[in-house]
């Protein structure tokens, strides 16, 4: 550390981080201490007011694209070079809490301002990004912003997508825009030279291993699905049960089958219904219709594919009186970040004194589409008992200051080069 | 037919009939052709405005009570006694039709009309009622109106229960007699005379057997219950499934459980799940709270009790990692009309060449709670194909006349009585 001195990381301030962190968790904040601020609410845009108003008090340029990526701007040497970026997302699920994509935002805010406090300007300009819709909780899927920048999803793609009372992703960006009409506006997806994400693990690898900084390996692949079950409403009080066609009856066997034939003894794909709608939903009235959500994920890409290729089957056959359609929506390969991106993280840590390791993303990231873009790559620090989209996520101070060092100190480096 | 000229039945018009049940049909007409009319929603304020204008234009008195209950009342020779009742209710399903509840209400009003143009008085006034809140689908559990004006649950109970939103029956209670604040207000609960109420039979007999009126013998046993499901959030990427407590999971299991258990040969219990509901219902997040309903209906009185009973045991063994919590509501013992009910009606029907046969009530109604203050009873008429809590409920013209002339002779009949 005789080098601390001169050090980007040397200029991050612990206590800065964490007063911005806990002043962004207050828009949309919740009574058990978590946090709901769903892509593209009135939340979002107000935290996204406050994220605008930090990057000018130290000297960013703010800028917005079509799809409201937020880019918070410090210009390099020679800024006609493709920027570095650095971010995560500000969106959160329903019930999440206040470190799940915020910390990687606030971290990227925090190692501008500390490389603006050191004096030192870098070839490259550095951007810290905010994308749209990670969590895909409103709007499904999600990472929507970040698809879009990366030529992954086209844009009239994910405008027509709606959430449950029917508000398009097109009208809610017209009025998240609408509020940023003064910021300038970006063309959508411009080269970049490099991308570095940090972001709490989500997991419980590095609080077990008690190690600090989790280079990571790459994401896991996943597959999504909407499962439409179809039987007939009809009354609860004089319709027996051997003439009814009962939508939950129904998903209930599917649940069932799909549980029984998607388990894998070694407990490594991640197999989850979180979504689950019943039509009409009234206690005396026989369910019509059941929709639910499939979320399928494993390293392996054969794995993924097969799994995935089985839940049409199994769905039609434990459907019994009542009708299944599979509609299939993500297929995303699992993916691995360059190994130049990890040893320069690994590097970062090892001059800061932090301990490292090598951990894969069981979770999806914005960095899985920017990876097709440029070198990509992200940084994790432990989060308390690996508990996420969860009220109770939880990460120490230390943790978040130091994983910002690593950060900072990575970005100012890739920005150097040529 | 040789006195048809000098029955009350005579002066019933079934165009008048059909004409008020479509025009009443209109207030929360859904594309499908059914009707969403929600109690105390603003559809069913505005229908209850058309019913008290129709009421006024044939002579009939409006007036309300702290319940909103609906009273059209027709002033007998001797409006001192206790008076007859006639009716059903006005609000629906979600996805619901035409007929439940409207038809015994329309049917009222035209037995009324009818009595009023024979030119005949009776000796006790004939009130037509429309009770707030019988179907329970925003408001659970339903017949609220009639409970309360029974005596059945205390006032301050009923106020208290919210809808989805939040808004609670005393909130939207008071929406509604706001606008109905010229209307005079009635005690909440009054002597009774007797109390006879036409509604579409909900299933299959009447058709089944080509039969016209259906004299009621009985509503069956009911229990209802709510169970929570208690688990935790988690993430649909990292979390392991050996290590979630995932609530959906649970539900499966306990809702197989419970329909396993609950299982008669003999197809004669009518056991439903309608409502089930998860959180935070996204789909990368780990079911962390499901909460459902069971409606559980039998003729035999032991039979309702001890399968009711069965219920919270085999929720709490079937709930694995997760917690189940059940939570009994109603519990309504099987009823049987009385016997001069039943014979008048049957009477009636021979009068009038109808035919006619006894059957049971699988389904409960504001019969049920009338009951326990006076002599009560209640006619059905075929509905096609039994298809009910459905937009596609359907009756024919012919039908709904006959009942609503076997409906007006036998009101007049009770209120002539001393």
């Amino acid at each position: 550390m005789g080098l601390a001195g001169k050090t980007i990381a040397s200029h991050v301030s612990g206590d800065r981080l964490w007063d911005r962190l806990m002043a962004l968790a207050r828009f949309g904040a919740t009574d058990a201490g978590g946090v709901c601020r769903l892509a593209l609410s009135s939340e979002e845009i107000e935290a996204r007011a406050e994220l605008v108003k930090w990057a000018r008090d130290i000297g960013l340029e703010p800028s917005v694209d079509a799809a409201a990526n937020l880019f918070l701007t410090l210009p390099g040497t020679e800024p006609e070079l493709p920027p570095i970026l650095t971010g995560s997302h500000i969106d959160t699920q329903p019930t999440g809490g206040k470190f799940d994509g915020a910390y990687g935002v606030i971290a990227a805010l925090e190692s501008l301002d500390a490389i603006v406090r050191s004096g030192r300007r870098p070839r490259r300009s550095i951007e810290a990004v905010a994308w749209m819709n990670e969590e895909g909780s409103r709007f499904a899927p999600g990472m929507m912003g970040s698809a879009v920048f990366a030529g992954v999803r086209p844009m009239a793609e994910i405008e027509a997508v709606t959430d449950a009372s029917g508000c398009s992703v097109g009208e809610a960006l017209g009025q998240v825009l609408a509020a940023e009409e003064a910021l300038p506006r970006r063309p959508l997806g411009f080269p970049v030279a490099g991308y570095l994400e940090a972001h709490i693990e989500q997991g419980v690898v590095l609080e077990r291993e008690a190690t600090t900084i989790g280079v990571v390996i790459g994401i896991q692949g996943k597959r999504t699905f909407r499962v439409e079950i179809d039987g007939e409403e009809s009354h609860a009080g004089t319709t027996p049960r051997g003439a009814r066609r009962d939508a939950l009856v129904s998903a209930v066997h599917v649940v069932q089958a799909l549980q029984d034939a998607i388990w894998d003894e070694a407990d490594e794909v991640r197999f989850t219904i979180g979504r689950f709608t019943v039509t009409p939903n009234a206690p005396s009235v026989v369910p019509g219709k059941v929709v639910f959500s499939i979320d399928l994920r494993h390293g392996d890409a054969e794995t993924v594919e097969a799994l995935g290729d089985m839940i049409p089957g199994i769905c039609e056959a434990a459907a019994g009186k009542c009708t299944a359609a599979v509609q299939k929506l993500l297929h995303d390969e699992p993916l691995v970040f360059p190994e130049s991106m990890r040893g320069r993280i690994g590097k970062a840590a090892d001059r800061l004194g932090l301990s490292h390791m090598e951990l894969p993303s069981p979770a999806g990231h914005d960095a899985r589409y920017l990876h097709k873009v440029c070198p990509s790559g992200m940084i994790f620090i432990p989060c308390k008992e690996g508990i996420s989209h969860n009220e109770a996520e939880s990460v120490t101070i230390a943790d978040a200051t130091a994983g910002t060092q690593a950060l900072a100190e990575v970005v100012f480096e890739l920005a150097e080069q040529g």
